[in-house]
């Protein structure tokens, strides 16, 4: 079978696919996601107005020029501390408009594809409209690669080896939480670092892992960066970060 | 761009490729794993002899007639008792000559990609070629969709939202270790069940996360399973399952 028709794509009428997009680097999209992106009626994803872009700049590459598309702009950072009602309240009608936006279209038969970085499952901004619309219409997840997976790649660093127990934390947890979590696994990530950077540096360091622990910056992306966590030491950084800590595990 | 050129390839003379294959579906391969599976000199897999088929099973419809192929068969079960010498020194001469083969085709100029399912830094057998070759020759880690995305997707379950911790254990550890783990996580991953089913079983119960937990086997391959933990009573499963305990996070 050639590649070639792996990739053609074929939506279906009135179906809704989240299309995870992998890291960052076009070349990590999966053959059924570069396939969709190009079959689907209504090309959609999430973006931050004047931020951040979306997970459309990584599949840009596969996106030939007319193509139908819908750009669903948040109305608050994502980064907003989250048990604030002044953050819930415009994100919660914002994913009802959208999945309503996106229902309409569904409903007149059309298929969209709706894109987000690394893989829709994996704190994927997808599962909010997944859980508005799964009951009604027929939904496809296409997993991506997560971005803790190129990341790795990039720092050539091995996650997880044999036994090793593996910890995603959120870099929006409390320092000591963190500090408690980091101390407790053989592995860990810690995502949306963020503005998080300077307390996730201290638990890193409270749990005697500063030595071990490597930052990430746009991992598989233009601008990509990877430095020991010990050479970091500015306040914040950018959406696009993570700390891995490599595994220690059983090496045969 | 054309999908076509991005899976065109382009295989550097010398150079080791670790390509992940993703959790079973050839569609779920990446353009750039499919573009080097066409591309490189010899393409390698380890294989368990006369028992699962490797990582060559997910790629075949990708691989022409005539490629020239390296099958590295492993000389025990790597679900055997891993503290065991009778386990750890077998492989280990194994790996040893795994990797003298691999360098011999590297020196001669040529180049070699050796497939992987799932990720190869996430729990990979390419990470033992890794630290053997990395410093005399180039390797570029390609990353691959993990088995727990494509699980995930096909259970329907999302697996971690808003700022739910994920744990990812191997089932290999001890029941009490296992329960412990799995009562201080918002969502986990359990990798590794095979043989481990029963003890497994037990400690989701233990932990109170019976009527949470789904079995996946096979996910996204031909015969995949996907059923509540609490439906699955058998002694032991294949080697290709995992449980899944989805978070239940900040939904907005
Ligand atoms: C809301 S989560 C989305 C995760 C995504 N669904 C995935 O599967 O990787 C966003 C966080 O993922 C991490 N991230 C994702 N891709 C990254 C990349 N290429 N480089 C660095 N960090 C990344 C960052 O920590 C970021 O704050
Ligand atoms: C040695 S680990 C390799 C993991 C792989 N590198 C990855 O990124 O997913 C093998 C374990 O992964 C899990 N696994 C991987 N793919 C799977 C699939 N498609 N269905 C069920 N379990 C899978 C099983 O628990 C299996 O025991």
């Amino acid at each position: 079978m050639s590649p070639l028709e792996l990739i053609a794509g074929g939506a279906e009428a009135g179906t809704l696919y989240g299309i995870g997009v992998g890291p960052g680097d076009v070349r990590y999209l999966t053959l059924r996601a570069a396939g969709l992106i190009r079959s689907v009626d209504v090309l959609a994803c999430f973006a931050k107005e004047g931020r951040e872009s979306c997970a459309r700049s990584v599949a840009a590459p596969l996106i030939e020029p007319g193509r139908e598309e819908l750009t669903l702009y948040y109305p608050v950072t994502t980064e907003a501390p989250v048990e604030d009602a002044a953050y819930t309240s415009p994100m919660r009608d914002f994913y009802e408009a959208s999945a309503e936006r996106l229902a309409a279209l569904l409903r007149a038969g059309r298929s969209v594809g709706l894109m987000g970085e690394g893989d829709p499952f994996f704190y994927g901004s997808f599962m909010h409209m997944w859980r508005r619309l799964e009951r009604d219409f027929p939904v496809e997840i296409v997993p991506g690669v997560i971005g803790i997976s190129g990341c790795a790649a990039k720092a050539n660093a091995p996650l997880t080896w044999g036994d090793d127990v593996l910890t995603v934390l959120p870099g929006t947890l409390d320092e000591a939480t963190l500090a408690r979590r980091l101390a407790d696994t053989d592995a860990a990530a810690i995502m949306k670092v963020g503005r998080n950077l300077a307390k996730v540096r201290r638990a890193v360091a409270q749990a005697g892992l500063l030595d071990r622990a490597i930052y990430v910056e746009r991992g598989t992306m233009p601008g990509e960066r990877v430095a020991p966590l010990a050479d970091v030491d500015a306040a914040k950084a950018p959406y696009f970060s993570m700390i891995l800590i490599p595994g220690n595990g059983r090496r045969i």
